[in-house]
């Protein structure tokens, strides 16, 4: 029973989010169809972590146990999985691992990037990818408030309310402000895990400083006092993009 | 009654194209129906030029006359517009110009940029933005290809066979391939103008060099004969977008 490590990338828009839901189409059921249909027995994928609806992927990490008695031929199993899913998801990559590999228990850190248009104007091009911020970002500010993410911090006051019980204690590793010009920013975060909802809770905080609503030092008080109201709105999923997903051995 | 100019922003999808078509949802027909409830009169809105069915643009001119007796606010005027048009259509920014500005006759150049998606998977993320290509493609090659366009020439080869009858011979100032890495192509091309199809035709003609179907050289034959059937096919309309039209006085 070889288990399979996939490479998933997905458009938020058309999912319920990742993770299985009765009756709606989530990224979980759509992989959970094709690959039983490939399997020809029913297959369980689970995912490196949850994306919420309306949020992206270019790396997600997902393992599934192959029920058949030979190892697939991998190149012929990505072609028949991309044959079958819809245009809006593909796996990347795929490999057999060990059967100890987890996708989600073994991933030492995840990295995502959220992307922000800030002007005037909407721009239609950009309007599935960026949160539309039409008053002036001070990026620098948001820079410094940025930084104060670095290392580890309870991200209590980062995560929503109806979260579950995990650790809400993270090791934050990446934390940048990347100004790319015509009003175009991104903001790089990479951690050893995250709390449900922390990078857009983190990004509606980061736009608050960036409008002089609040000072850069905020978020160190934010942190320290795990207090919800003290950290800023959640901002929108279509922001969001979970771009790859770390293993002590490189997986692919 | 001012004349103003407008540079238009959208996303190809929704469009039936630019241009006027009884029935169907254009650019022309969606500008011509916001700036008509802006102006509490019929406004006619000239755009400089035609896109296809699908086709991008970040940087499409038009113009229109503002038939009431004072000059509207410029930024209440864009703002507005952009109130009234959905989301995959915007104003980006207006000017007042000279009742001697014409969209279309007074443009000296035009840029488009087209990409593509060169790899074995496909890329959901790019999916209507880029043209993908699973084969291996030779990006020299396509820019050995690509240089052979410059300056003047006759591209009745590079028309579909339908067209109108404009001039066929085009000044073009820039061919450019820019390889991205991890499979992303941009081909740029700025000229005086387009014929019909012409920057899908041309990067259908690259993309079977880029495979080694053809030699670079080709195209210059293609040129010199003008003979549709030594160009390649027409590329698909969703990796294109018309990025900016250029006029002898910087108009915005």
């Amino acid at each position: 029973m070889p288990r399979i490590a996939v490479e998933i990338e997905y458009v938020g828009k058309g999912f319920h989010g990742s993770q299985y839901q009765l009756g709606q189409r989530t990224v979980q059921s759509e992989l959970e169809s094709c690959f039983s249909i490939l399997n020809r027995d029913k297959v369980r994928v689970i995912l490196s972590g949850r994306t919420d609806s309306g949020v992206h992927a270019s790396g997600m990490v997902g393992h599934l146990d192959w029920s058949r008695d030979t190892e697939p031929d991998i190149g012929k199993l990505v072609r028949a999985a991309n044959g079958i899913l819809k245009r809006d998801i593909a796996i990347k990559r795929a490999k057999v691992v060990p059967i100890t590999f987890h996708s989600r228990f073994s991933a030492i850190s995840r990295q995502y990037v959220y992307r922000i248009l800030n002007g005037r104007e909407r721009c239609p091009l950009l309007k599935d990818t960026h949160y539309h911020v039409v008053h002036a970002l001070d990026s620098k500010a948001m820079s410094d408030g940025a930084s104060e993410l670095l290392g580890e911090h309870d991200f209590a006051s980062f995560r929503s309310t109806n979260a579950d019980k995990t650790s809400t204690v993270c090791n934050v590793t990446r934390a940048e402000i990347l100004n790319l010009g015509e009003g175009q920013l991104e903001f790089y975060i990479a951690a050893d895990h995250f709390v449900y909802n922390m990078v857009r809770i983190i990004v509606g905080t980061l736009v608050e400083i960036g409008l002089g609503k609040r000072a850069p030092e905020s978020v160190r008080l934010a942190l320290q006092t795990s207090d919800r109201n003290l950290a800023g709105p959640t901002a929108p999923p279509w922001g969001l993009t979970l771009q790859s997903v770390v293993y002590p051995d490189s997986v692919f």
